[in-house]
């Protein structure tokens, strides 16, 4: 089952509350979206993510194909079940790692590891090398398999590159692969029970005029929810994750959750809740904070500066984050210096309930109706740190 | 503070119950301590040791003394404090990692890391090739700022190689090294509130004159406990660490501690319980773990092992661990194949739960008097998995 409720719109933004209710239980939005790429979300255990006030995760099927494989899915009923979470789960497509992951996917281009073709995308597995083609039929396969909550379809994403000719290419192949993805699941839906339900990405870069063309596209089935593409890949500035959302929201019914992919900063999130959007991911938050960046109130800074080896606050005085109630930064600069896995895990955690905490606070503000206030707010204070260790 | 009580002394064998007192709280033996090497045990927060039933830990001096220092100690009041682990603490002295380290130690060797001098012991760091200077005032010095509950003595560990004269000499340089060691720490005692207790390390390897000239030597200081160094260094069979054991034990006053340094897997445990031993440590049952090696009431397995892929039971039915309590050997090969954090994290709980279980099960059968047997019918169970899986 898939039902999203539009709560709340903000009078003075864009921004809006709503409900997303599936199978597995009830999602606040706007909501950030933590990345399990191979069936964890790195360092963190399900209960772990209870604590941390996860309601969804996003699980990649590029990577979930490759490994465990769908036998191994198949067999353990699906993801849910095999790293027993209960809760949502998004699946992508694997369009995006597949594009990513081919150097150049033009024809006849060197160091090309995916080809392009009428009815799907053959590309060469970054591991170990074999060749797989998935097709928009296949990747709504494996997405039933996995069991998420919400699909995405085959998508052909445009390096950030790529110039108007690729873009218009990429939006002519998505929606042709959409058409077929989109019959093939209503098919499927009638076979199998508690389907998940399947999103649409518009693709169409900053081009008003071929994110257009994109809706028109899929807006020809009932979809249940909108994504926007393209617009996170290496390379997109954030005035041009701007131009792009600014292009493709007012398509978009109300009636629809909007999905930003890949986005998933502290200030993207707020300049994107400000235009609309009600969802979140990306895999950054967890990435750095392996490395030892973590965000504060006055923004980000990086554990691994000696400066911090003698600190005896936490990283936020006042964080109820399991990282900041118990050890100071210079014990976490001593871990994450020293590659320990606890040092990891605490940073993961420390960023994961930021944003956790942010995306709530966001919608107490549409709420209250002060959501302007708040996000001008957030953003003068996270400013305040100086130089290059604060980068967002 | 420090004391032991000797509650009771098995019948049939050597093997005693006891408890041991310091200033961050109480310890049953036999037990055995996880290592914390750096200031957290691999993987696991303080949180974690306490759900698991940890009531003492290791640290080591020369890692702590290299990473992170002992000027970050002494700014944040020890490791208790800078860790946030307020249970008991011993540290070993950073002779067994010196020496471990200086691929040959002897005079004019090549590729020598470690030079031994009349009044201590020269070294370059593993990390930067930085040289170093281990006295034993300087030893203990490290060990009071580190503030540990039970300290150990700078101490000559010969290789597993040695012969006997080196081995000799391992004796005599202990035992100069011991007395002023003990020299300074009581003098250092009288000035320091809550100084933790130093023990004494025997060494002799299998010869049993040795062990006793080490002893007669150490003996003459009223030490808190004896260690019996020299058996665990690589190389070394079980047969001659029963030896060494067996050559030690008996000059041990009863009143005593005896703690056998380096040794922490279920068969070698057992054994050295029955001979007498209370105390075990070693970094095995995590660095296994942490490679997908754990312990069974039927033997050692790897969960690399691609006989799991589709393995839907726990890594034993009935065991408490959170790893056994929630998911499958399917999901663990998968994390641990693929260096997921939360795998490496899971297999360490259990092998920590699995040892901890043991050494309670072994004191209840001291109590109930039927430790012989127990130990019996855990070895005929524990070799049952046959193959190159058990390795041990």
């Amino acid at each position: 089952m898939f039902k999203f409720e539009l709560k709340k719109e903000d009078q003075a933004t864009k921004a809006r509350l709503g409900l997303i209710t599936t199978t597995h239980g009830q999602i606040k939005t706007p909501v950030f979206m933590p990345v399990g790429t191979l069936g964890t979300v790195k360092t963190l255990s399900p209960e772990d993510l209870c604590e941390l006030g996860v309601e969804i995760i996003l699980g990649n099927t590029y990577h979930l194909y490759l490994r465990p494989g769908m036998d191994v899915l198949k067999e353990f009923g699906g993801l849910h079940n095999f790293m027993q979470w209960d809760g949502p789960i998004l699946t992508d497509s694997g369009g995006y790692q597949i594009f990513s992951l081919g150097t150049d996917y033009r024809e006849n281009m060197p160091g090309n590891l995916v080809k392009i073709k009428e009815d799907g995308a053959e590309f060469t597995s970054h591991i170990d090398g074999s060749k797989h083609f998935f097709t928009p039929e296949g990747v709504i396969d494996y997405q039933l398999t996995i069991g998420s909550d919400i699909m995405m379809p085959l998508d052909f994403c445009p390096s950030a590159e790529a110039d108007k000719k690729e873009i218009e290419k990429a939006v002519d192949v998505t929606s042709k692969w959409f058409k077929r993805a989109w019959e093939y699941y209503e098919q499927e839906s009638k076979k199998i029970k508690n389907t998940g339900a399947l999103f649409a990405i518009i693709q169409g870069g900053t081009h008003k005029d071929l994110r257009e063309e994109s809706f028109e596209d899929l807006n020809q089935f009932p979809v249940f929810g909108f994504a926007i593409g393209g617009v996170a890949n290496a390379g997109e500035s954030r005035e041009k994750q701007r131009e792009a959302v600014d292009a493709t929201i007012p398509l978009i019914p109300k009636d629809k959750p909007r999905y930003l992919m890949g986005v998933g900063e502290p200030i993207g999130i707020l300049e994107a809740v400000e235009r609309g959007v009600d969802m979140f991911d990306s895999v950054m938050p967890t990435r750095i904070a392996r490395n030892g960046a973590v965000w504060t109130s006055t923004g980000r800074i990086n554990l691994r500066n000696a400066k911090y080896k003698f600190d005896k606050d936490p990283i936020e005085i006042g964080c109820g984050c399991k990282a900041c109630q118990k050890f100071s930064k210079g014990y976490l600069h001593h871990l994450i210096k020293n590659n320990e896995i606890l040092g990891m895990r605490l940073t993961t955690m420390h960023n994961v309930h930021f944003l956790i905490e942010l995306m709530s606070r966001i919608r107490k503000s549409i709420e209250d109706g002060n959501f302007k206030e708040i996000k001008a707010n957030f953003l003068k204070e996270f400013s305040k740190i100086k130089g290059s260790e604060n980068r967002f």
